[in-house]
């Protein structure tokens, strides 16, 4: 079961970050962009084979100490056909190497067209899988009718999905935190997302019907753990978002398992920042990578230890 | 500015109706698909191309007595990189045609990541369009910074959105409708839409953020449009979900404006239906698309004037 495979890539790697793959292109090395740009007059092949070949240098220098990637797809959607050509390369070539695959894309809407995505991000079309992450990241607004074509496809594919419970945007409560009788509507979401996923728990105790719940509100996630003692969490805003160890802390259970932890520009764009600048030279983007995914990795077991 | 230029042409074409290019593979007559399949090898590129003819041919049929088309992205995205090439294409092949667009995308991220998707679907990405919209539809669960940078783009770039306030969909009520002491979810939304929208009101008297209203909820449709006198309403449902002339009234100010009613697969799909089947061979499709989309035109003046 897929929810499984991550956990024990987890353990495997002692590691529950995912490394978000969110290439803007002012994170990739100029040396990269201009390559690209020499090989295609087309500016969104350039810019669309310049995000692949950096995501591919960076899988190459972290996969072995990682166990799961997130490519957030509005990042190669904005470069058209090319774009979603190199979005589905880089999950090819992620999976190639062992990783579990989320494919953060925020679908959602009226069960036929629900399907279409179902079908599209987690299962097969006309036969052949077509984008075939692991899982994928769903908007519930819709209802409870909109998110039931990705539990199905799940289920026939063996895939997961993160609903949206409680976002680590500055905005998220706008709706999620609206005050109503039966708690605030993100605890609603949330109790929705342990039924949908009462029927798929695996052996190490998690469904397939995860949650998103960002490190930005530590207080609202530790309340979540609590109430959903078995939905899984994909856990952004670490870092540059202002989430920290000891906030992430509250997203995992007694044993120190139950989430995986994003980070996207801490890692992929280390080398810009000042503590790895000296040290790494654009060429060395990807050292600079591993360096900061071996930090993270160990500052979220010093916060879990703590 | 584009809602005026919208609310002209449903003026000019005396029709409020915007056609639904939902293109499941279901309603493309099969000489179109085997046309396809015989110049391509690759299935999406089959898919895609057949889609492209199907959409030619309705357009060129429909244009002059229809003021704009809404293709749903997900019946394109589900063929990968050639899926998203379609709808490219159709997207330019409608425009050329002076209709207006809406790309029914229903996007909603993070402030940055909704920023890329607000670039490429109504903005510019490298100085380029990409899918060039005029309008996008809009997910608000991440809450109002995640709507804001779709707000900036359209004031830059001269288009609209429409958000997702009340939907269509049997299960839209689960979060949409929930109690609270401001009222349901999706009124504050609806409030928080006509904030967003106040500021870029044009001279027909509605905004550039507009609404998504689904017809099958004609009794919240009749007070958002008491509650929301500036905000122009895009609403599906109407056919095939069970919306009828009478629920869509609703939707409409007392001079007949303020609406635009969306139908898919009884037009597009029209020559499948039994009161077309008889009449017009698969080759015909588009002019069974039409006859619809004339009996749609005057069912609707027919409830506007009931």
């Amino acid at each position: 079961m897929i929810t499984d495979r991550l956990i024990e890539l987890i353990k495997l790697k002692k590691n529950p970050t995912v490394v978000g793959l969110d290439p803007k292109l002012e994170f990739i090395p100029n040396y990269l962009l201009n390559e690209a740009k020499q090989k295609h007059e087309d500016i969104y092949c350039a810019a669309a084979d310049a995000i692949f070949k950096f995501n591919c240098c960076l899988i190459d220098k972290l996969h072995d100490i990682i166990p799961a990637v997130k490519p957030q797809i509005a990042f190669y959607e904005q470069y058209g056909a090319p774009g979603i050509e190199a979005y589905i390369n880089t999950l090819r070539y992620v999976k190639s190497k062992g990783l579990i695959t989320i494919g953060d894309v925020k679908r959602g809407d009226i069960a036929s067209t629900a399907e279409a995505y179902a079908d599209a991000h987690l299962g097969f079309v006309l036969g052949a899988p077509v984008f075939d992450s692991d899982f994928a990241t769903i908007n519930p607004y819709l209802g409870f009718d909109s998110v039931s074509p990705f539990i199905n496809a799940c289920k026939k594919y063996d895939k997961g999905i993160f609903v949206l419970v409680k976002t680590s945007n500055p905005g998220a409560g706008d709706l999620q935190d609206i005050n109503t009788d039966e708690g605030k509507v993100y605890e609603i979401v949330g109790r929705k997302v342990c039924e949908w996923g009462a029927d798929s728990i695996g052996k190490n105790g998690y469904s397939r019907v995860c949650a998103v719940a960002g490190a930005t509100y530590p207080h609202q996630i530790k309340k979540l753990r609590n109430e959903m003692p078995s939905t899984f969490f994909l856990v952004p805003g670490y870092g540059a978002q202002g989430g920290t160890s000891a906030d992430v802390k509250q997203a995992f259970d007694a044993k120190g398992s139950g989430a995986l932890i994003n980070n996207s520009r801490g890692i992929i764009a280390a080398y810009l920042l000042p503590q790895y600048k000296k040290k790494y030279n654009e060429k060395e983007f990807a050292d600079a990578a591993r360096e900061a995914a071996v930090a993270m990795r160990d500052d979220i077991a010093d916060g879990i230890n703590a």
